[in-house]
Formats: structure tokens, C-alpha cells, sequence
């Protein structure tokens, strides 16, 4: 199954307890790219100004990422964005957000795009999900994932995608203020009922829950000590989690749940380095090893 | 095995936003005792003052709760504790405290408890905790669980008392705060080398973490909408937990991770009502059958 995603790509500079990056690649698109690689070709959607790195491009073709729907535009200026972690890094404050060439028209989807089986429309304005879901009329599988400034300012456009996506890929304060529902089981019944056919509920280091019509599945985060820094944790989830899926004939609740550790894991390795330091070089057997294991902790007999 | 628990009993007084109880039975080694009950008799070994209600002792006495080691104190007043828990449930903030018999001399253990093999230290002073240690001395197994007072107020009392224990129920917070580590991995090997076989941190609604010297296994809460009061949630965990491991003939890896089932599901059940609203009335085969249902949403293959 083809596999685009569609999302922000920028030059992200992040600090936390651990050490500072300065000037690296980031965005939701390009962490949710690395972490479907292992699985399958992936096709990236985004545009870039014309100050964005040769050093970056060269980044993203090192791996099987099909470049035709990047656009480099003139005139323009890459995003950028910059962040601090909290001491125990589950809080981050932006520091500085510069949406440049984001703030402009949208990356068209290429001709040879159009009949891509499995799409993620990371995170951008719910207008523009929608209309990127309109261009791809042959998707069998949509999911979305949204912030916490859509729901502020756009969520009638947002309750609207719901309404044209499959699956919806959100983390627990973004389900609560979406839903104003206090606890996420609850929030993730709302959710379903705005149109999604399944929910994940990413939950950072306390794990994640999916749920469809029929099923609740809750498992914990992979239990590791080697966090560097936590950014793209949620968009490479959704990478190993759609990866993994577009490897599948069926998106089914077992799909779907065996899907859940794929895209754990794959967050697991993202954490262990800053920007794409680890993720980057994380290969099928690193992934399908820690799969295996993770699924042996939680088989409990 | 023989199971005995010593720990408080009190007179609570709970409000959260599903309402409220007033002067409702309460205290560690009471909700322990609900919690173990539906595996195997329980001992008791605990303190009130002559103002404890009949009605009570009779809610205890309901059970198989041997009661031999109750000591009703004359001229005494029973332990008082009233809480407001926030609007998400996951903070408390406590209204009220009166030690009252607490801070006078601890309960005896009777003779006849004393060959008893499985062992809760529910939370209290260190030191007395590692007293009634010594007069338990035939225990197979030995668990504690501590607070944040003691933390404070008798770290190296508390650091003692786990070199002589088998086990340590904690929960996140106070893990990092006596430890010092800002992730709870890192904070449970250095409690492990602290003394106990084994670390239990609970993470509430975010589940629990055994770490013994081999395994590390995260588990996520039984996930549950039904949550009316969390208070007792950590203590009937224990109970279950230990219930469970008092109905095996090893306490390995293997037992204690399938211990950690058993601990949750008590403990979803304790939530779904006041005080001992729920849990007093649940049955084995309530516990099997959520056991069972929970390990399967586990069992991912």
C-alpha cells in the first residue's frame, strides 16, 4: 500500500536537560516520514522556503522518502520553530514560532500522489487537512492529527475533518479540551462520535489508548531511561503506526492494535537522541526486535 | 499462605465531584484488607479509639477479616482524615488531619499472627514499620508502602526499613521524591538498591511499574469511565496484589508480574464507588473475570 503524509517541515531548535540542538531538521511531516521509512516508500507533501538546507534535503533523500511533493519556494522562508523542555520533560514552552512560508498557500499533491492507499494529514489548520483529503480521493485509510491552537480558534473546521477522516491521532490534553470531557475514555467516546472509526490517544510517557466502536486497548509507553528529548515523539508514533498499517490488507482492530506498538516503539527510539539523531538510523530488525519484546512485557499469563 | 496487613484504620470524610461521604470507614490497612479479602483471610493488626462506630467493626466483620489483632483503645480517638480531591481526581488536597490514637503506641501482634508468611507494612513511621517487622519474623514475604511525610521528615529511617523488606509499593511522586530521579525507571533501580527484591510504582490512572532485578513491566490501568472515588486505590492494589501472591508458591517474576494484574483490577474496582461502596461486595469471580479481560486487551499478537 502507497503511504503520503502531508505536514509541517522546518528548522527546529530545541534545549532540554540533556543539551540543545540548534538549527535542525523538524516538523510534524518529516518525523512522521522517518518513522514509517522502516515499513514502506513513503511520499512527503510540504514546502520549504528557499533558505531551507541542501544539508536537509540531502537528510530526507538518504532514506526511501519520494521528494516530488517537496516544494522549495522562492521568496520564502522555511518555518522554524524553538523550544525548551521542562526538567522531567513532559512540558515543553515554544520559545519562538516563526510560521513563514506555512502562513502561505499549500504544497499541492502531485499528479503521481493521487492514488496513495494510506495518508496521514499531520498536523496544519483542519481547512487545509480537509482539502488535502478532497485531493486524495482513492485513500483507503485518512487519519488526522490536530493542536491545541485548532481547537482554540478553528474547531468547527476541525469537527468537520473528524467527519472525512477514518482514525484521528491526538495526544490526552487536546482529547479533554476538544471534548471538555475530564477523563479520556470519555473524551475518546466523544471523538468517535464526531466521525472517526478509531481514536489513539497518545499519553507521552504514561502510553496510549485506542479506541474503535467496539474496543478500548490501553497500553503503557516502552519503559526506557535514555530520553534525550521528546520532540516528534507524537508525529513518528503516527509514522510507525501508519507504516505498520500500510503493510496490512486490513485496518481492523487487531491491525489496529498491533499497530499501537508499532508506533510506540517507534516513538521509543525517536526519544533516545536529539531531532532525528536516532530515528534516522533505526532499521525494520531494531523495530520488529523491541516490537517483540514490548509485546512479551505486556503478555502476562 | 497466611496474609496479615497492619497499617490505619480511620474515619474519613471524601468529597470529589461526583459528591461526597462523610465519616465513612477508611485507612490503609482497611481498604488493604477489602482488597485481599476475595483471595484468603486476612489478619488485621490495627489501632482504634473507644468512639470507633460499632456499624464499622461490624462492615469488617462482615468479611473474612480476623479481627484479633483489632485493638479498640479506652480514652482514645480513633484516626480521622478528610480530603477534596480536584475536578480530574488526579490531586487531592488534604482538609483535615487527626492522628489521634495513630500517634500513640502501636497495636500489638497477637501470638497467633505470628507465624504469618505474606506481609503488608501499610504505610506508617518507618521504624515501626521495621519493628513490626521483627515481630513477624517467620514472613516469606515482606511488602511495605511509605508516604511523603516520611520521606521528609525520616528518609534514613525509611532507607532502613527497606533493607529488611522483600517488596516496596510506592507511587510515582513520592518515588522521584526519595530518590531524587526525575523518571521513575531510573527511580525504581535506585530504590532497588535500597534493599527490596522488588519496586512496584503506581501511577494511578496511568497505570504501574514493576521493576525487579531483571524485569521491568509497565502495565496501564484498567481503563475504566466509572471513576467516583480514588481514595484507597493505592491500598486495595496492594491488597490485591498481595492476595494474589499469598495464593501462590513462588513469588518469581512470573508471579509477582501476574500480581500486578490482579492489583489493578482491585483497585478499578475500588474507584467505582465511595469508600468501600464497591469493593466490599466484589467476588472472586469479579476479580477473575476483569483479570481475564484485562489480559487479553494485553495480549497483542
Amino acid at each position: 500500500m502507497s503511504l503520503l503524509v502531508t505536514g509541517s517541515m522546518g528548522i527546529d531548535t530545541v534545549e532540554t536537560p540533556h543539551g540543545k540542538a540548534a538549527d535542525v531538521l523538524g516538523g510534524s511531516a518529516v518525523y512522521f516520514a522517518f518513522g514509517a521509512a522502516p515499513y514502506t516508500d513513503v511520499r512527503l507533501v510540504g514546502v520549504v522556503g528557499e533558505d531551507f538546507p541542501p544539508a536537509m534535503r540531502d537528510v530526507l533523500a538518504s532514506k526511501n522518502i519520494d521528494l516530488a511533493g517537496l516544494e522549495t519556494r522562492k521568496g520564502s522562508k522555511t518555518f522554524r520553530w524553538s523550544g525548551k523542555y521542562t526538567e522531567d520533560m513532559n512540558d515543553r514552552d515554544t520559545l519562538d514560532v516563526q510560521l513563514n512560508v506555512l502562513a502561505e498557500d499549500a504544497p499541492k499533491v502531485p499528479e503521481a500522489f493521487k492514488d496513495s492507499d494510506v495518508v496521514f494529514l499531520a498536523n496544519t489548520h483542519p481547512a487545509l487537512q480537509r482539502q488535502m483529503r478532497e485531493d486524495l480521493p482513492k485513500a483507503k485509510l485518512t487519519v488526522c492529527d490536530t493542536m491545541d491552537l485548532w481547537i482554540a480558534t478553528a474547531k468547527d473546521e476541525l469537527i468537520k475533518t473528524l467527519g472525512v477522516v477514518d482514525g484521528l491521532v491526538i495526544n490526552d490534553g487536546e482529547a479533554k479540551q476538544l471534548t471538555g470531557c475530564k477523563h479520556v475514555v470519555d473524551a475518546g467516546e466523544a471523538m468517535l462520535n464526531m466521525g472517526p472509526k478509531f481514536v489513539v490517544i497518545k499519553k507521552g510517557e504514561h502510553g496510549a489508548i485506542l479506541m474503535t466502536g467496539s474496543n478500548v486497548t490501553a497500553i503503557p509507553a516502552f519503559p526506557t531511561k535514555d530520553v534525550k528529548d521528546p520532540t516528534g515523539a507524537g508525529d513518528s508514533f503516527a509514522g510507525g503506526m501508519l507504516g505498520y498499517l500500510s503493510t496490512q490488507s486490513a485496518y481492523d482492530d487487531a491491525a489496529l492494535r498491533r499497530s499501537l506498538l508499532h508506533g510506540t516503539v517507534t516513538a521509543s527510539f525517536t526519544i533516545e537522541d536529539f531531532s532525528l539523531g536516532r530515528i534516522r538510523s533505526v532499521t525494520k530488525a531494531d523495530i520488529d526486535g523491541r516490537v517483540q519484546r514490548f509485546a512479551e512485557m505486556l503478555r502476562i499469563e
